[in-house]
């Protein structure tokens, strides 16, 4: 008996024909024998209509009323799924995050799983019940609805998977696997069979959003096999297809660089002539931390007249609230201007091979000069080198990039 | 200090502006003094659009999940009006059914209140906090979301009144009050400044919609003051303005009929060649209240060869569930056909001065007579006559009674 968990995105939900195509796609797995969890998502474009209702009324808006309404996308989900199986004969019920409950901390609109209580569900699937659960959304400790961020859903399932010790979590989603890159940015993108948890986990991060970051870290610690691949196309259960997420000890062959991902989601602040003395860091991004802003790329210039050069990006999302904070601070700190470009793209190489090869920042940095485009900011991890660039020249960047790896299809 | 509960309608939180005029509202009343609750309903459409997502995928669906469904949009209104409101800088939260929680029994979709602990919520007004309620919903004993039925944000609107011991509710609606009939048939309909909660329950209940019917129960039980009025006119708090719906004492000149009401929501059926014999209309009926079907009109023709007729009315909406009812019990009453007709339109004139006067029924069935109108049943209560019509003459008979009963306006 193979317990899997089935992940479907908005646009696998889209209208109430692709929901019919779910439900057959999941009643062939409980046909073929196997204990189905299901997590989804919103209809596509329900949650951008539901986020711009609460930005439109007051861009600074309480991140906890802001969860209750944005939920409601996956609950919505969630029942019209549970009624397209039971119609197709199929006991199903639905499960919104604060049933189960899928405890998470408090932090509104960006929360994490803390506990997922398993038992009740397996109990029910071992009698042939599948459980539909609302994706994205959980309960905080105060009985508050809590989401996840961006892309939660694909969280939910992970931590599901985990939480039902699933043999299998299948990301269904609009492309049929993991690319060398963004195949409409380079036609000649290749799909891999497999990847590992940390390139994929880099890949994520930096925009490649078949994979939401947090749900990929969640698969490695955890160590849930993970499979994304495409609710279009039909694959028979047991069928090999997509793109398996696994342990690097699983792939023989590794390729120096694995993708190329971008992101055009970063916005860059710029502050100049900041003092330069012990603990102004740590005042900086202390104030944004407090108002939940996650800072992503730092660079800090050698200090010259005593005043230095603090140049960072954060989520272009949090770019009202990183404004306000750092004006918060500005008596504090006394910088002296700051600047702010939200027209920025990271570029990122990525690869496990990376670790034993050399060479392979400088390949980008010289494939990016041939082109004549600038670098504003390098940050480097073991696995990944990332640019940030001016985001005009994002396609142009990333097809250079691809081709100067290899990595072109034939 | 006065507690009263607000209620808005789907027409009055129909789009964000909508949302923020609600806003500016309830904060004249906090500035007036006063503490304050609010329910609301789901923006006007978003209903309609999540009960055609249900039927679409299986007209009998899993009411559980229908719940689970439709419930969202008063979740979505609930926390947009909170945003809203806090942009204004009044303190104000968002209250689902399941974090009152407010407990229903378990007839999913048209559960019934049976409890809401206000204990939490008074408390928190009492320091300015506005409770904004998401209207229509609460949580049945097994856990699941319940709904209340079409229009039951009202009866939430009504149960947290008596609940919260509001010295009156306000029902906002897109109508300034209540009329003497519906000013789109009959231009010269009056509004009421007061009415009784007898007569507003016998036109709740056969089609004015301004309120519903089991709102207007729980008023008269619970003694609690409602009065109608208009979300899109600009009363100041405490202006005497809408229509009163209140104690029968408190009205000194009583009318013989209050009103002119019409519905065309019912369906008729009739059972053709019923056997006459002891227990049959229990078997019938009892069939359908196991449906969860409300039978409103009832006539048995006089037996014949030893059957008879039997004819009655049911919501339009539960058609599909009654006539598979009484599908199943064919075979255990040997009925000889079943008709089946939604093409009917039930007239009805209300007031609680009928009681002491004679005359009216007839007065009524002169009217129709006169315009050539046909009756098909005919049922009364202590202040109401109502008739069953074909549903092409609904305008024509309304106007026609309008007139008789003396109701135009000068």
């Amino acid at each position: 008996m193979t317990r899997i968990v089935m992940k479907f995105g908005g646009t696998s939900v889209a209208d109430i024909d692709r929901i019919r195509n779910v439900a057959q796609r999941v009643k062939r797995e409980v046909e073929h024998g196997n204990q189905v969890a299901v997590v989804v998502s919103a209809m596509a474009g329900v949650t951008n209509q539901l986020v711009k209702y609460c930005t439109d009324l007051s861009p600074l808006h309480d991140a906890r009323e802001y969860d209750a309404v944005v939920a409601t996308g996956e609950q919505v989900t969630s029942g019209l799924l549970a009624i397209a199986l039971q119609d197709l004969g199929i006991d199903a019920r639905s499960w919104q995050g604060w049933q189960i409950p899928l405890r998470t901390d408090r932090a509104h609109s960006k929360a994490r799983i803390q506990e997922i209580p398993g038992a009740e569900l397996i109990r029910r699937m071992e009698t042939g019940q599948v459980a539909i659960v609302a994706g994205f959304q959980g309960l905080a400790d105060d009985n508050r609805i809590t989401t996840l961020g961006r892309g939660g859903s694909d969280t939910s399932a992970v931590a599901l998977a985990a939480a039902l010790k699933a043999d299998r979590c299948d990301i269904y989603t609009d492309v049929d696997g993991v690319y060398t890159t963004d195949p409409r940015i380079v036609p000649q993108a290749r799909k891999l069979a497999k990847i590992t948890y940390e390139e994929m986990l880099e890949l994520a991060s930096v925009g490649a959003k078949v994979l939401q970051t947090r749900s990929v870290e969640l698969a490695m610690n955890e160590r849930v096999r993970v499979r994304v691949l495409s609710s279009f196309t039909d694959a028979l259960p047991g069928e090999d297809t997509g793109t398996l997420v696994v342990d690097e000890d699983e792939i023989v062959e590794k390729e120096n660089v694995a993708g190329i991902a971008y992101s055009r989601d970063d916005a860059k602040f710029t502050l100049r002539r900041v003092p330069d003395r012990p603990g102004i860091a740590a005042c900086i991004f202390g104030a944004l931390a407090d108002q939940n802003v996650n800072v992503d790329m730092i660079v800090q210039n050698i200090s010259a007249d005593g005043t230095t050069d603090m140049t960072f990006t954060v989520g272009k999302a949090d770019l009202p609230r990183a404004r306000q904070a750092l004006a918060d601070v500005k008596g504090q700190i006394a910088y002296g201007e700051l600047q702010e470009d939200p027209n920025v793209a990271k570029i990122s190489v990525v690869g496990v091979g990376m670790r034993s090869h050399a060479g392979v920042a400088n390949t980008m940095f010289r494939a990016l000069a041939d082109k004549a485009i600038n670098i504003q900011v390098i940050s480097t991890s073991e696995i990944k080198v990332s640019v940030l660039i001016a985001a005009e020249y994002t396609e142009l960047a990333v097809r250079a990039l691809h081709t100067a790896y290899g990595l072109d299809a034939n």
